[in-house]
């Protein structure tokens, strides 16, 4: 399992990265030292978990200076992808959701589930849902992603 | 995995639908164009994304004029169960969080448990929790739920 | 999957339990009939429900005069294992996050670990995040935690 939330920018040109693609024309992006991609970034958490590797924290850092400071998701889970396939293990099957109330994730859905599927090199299947207005999502302060992940033995 | 949360309705003769089945005498329901079943819609898209096939947005459509509108969770999930089944899949096993200050899982957690199973083909757990007053759904402002589906090939 | 949410005490004496260990130092704890220990809660739950046991309410009781009130949750997740085990099932892999803004899980992860995996008698695996001060659990009202179990029979 893993879990990501991150905060809208106040930054009306911040980007907005989400589940490793740029939405242009949604509005601000999402806060963080990274990206603030939460669907990679849940995704990443959920495979370290699965291989007890720690977590995003432990591997990229915490912070302005640290090795994740301006680091897209995809390249996070390229890496983690590298670091369970050094241990014997591949992604057999993960799972995101999206908990938003923006960007609109069906229009682009099988581009995002073709972006990070390549990226962490397995298959990756996303929903997306809101709160009904509820809630940090629900008031649009910002993005939620749980993700699951199931690795195989390679 | 699935995520789903729904606000109650501020009507109070809205019926409540949760886990498949109608709780009566528990106040107000939960709002929404179908019958607002959070624990069902939540499998929904736990199993459309074991899959691969979606979301329930995707699948039934978003607002007063789409497929889902009025439609009940348990008929969602007896079609999703068809759709998995055509592609060689059945539910292996499945698990349902609800987040909720009311209604009381425990009274009828075997009944709904029985429900949930039989419309979706497979075995369904159900657990429930509050938040401790805390958030949407611990000031009783809506129903949350989290759902994670593992599937098996036929 | 297993969901659990608890809020931090007013009162400034209150012990911090989580993920099975006690956090001197770390401010008042989480409160509840039990040692709040919102990790162990989940885990519990996780477990319960792959094994198709009810939940930690149903298992323990709610309220002040249950079986559960006072105890830890290394004492339930070693309950807990008790009863899968005697069922045929033992825990082939979990996964806890834990949603806090304390305390720093970095630092005690492997503690953590040895003393839930211990607990519950299979391998458990710790990550944790944030909310970037959203929500509850951005607030510092409390912490929640999300927890999945796979189960293996023996």
């Amino acid at each position: 399992m893993g879990f990501d939330a991150h905060r809208f920018s106040p930054r009306q040109d911040r980007p907005l990265w989400l589940a490793c693609l740029e939405w242009d024309g949604e509005g601000p992006g999402l806060d963080g030292d990274s990206d603030g991609d939460v669907a990679a970034h849940a995704l990443v958490d959920a495979v370290l978990s699965a291989a007890d590797l720690g977590d995003i924290g432990s591997l990229f850092g915490v912070g302005r200076d640290s090795r994740g400071a301006g680091m897209h998701g995809g390249d996070m889970l390229r890496e983690v992808c590298g670091l369970i396939s050094a241990r014997g293990f591949r992604l057999g099957k993960a799972s995101v959701v999206l908990v938003a109330s923006r960007p609109h994730l069906d229009s682009r859905r099988e581009e995002a589930r073709k972006a990070m599927s390549l990226a962490v090199g397995g298959p990756v299947s996303l929903t997306a849902t809101t709160t009904d207005g509820m809630g940090f999502t629900g008031r649009g302060e910002g993005v939620a992603a749980i993700a699951s992940a199931l690795l195989v033995t390679t």
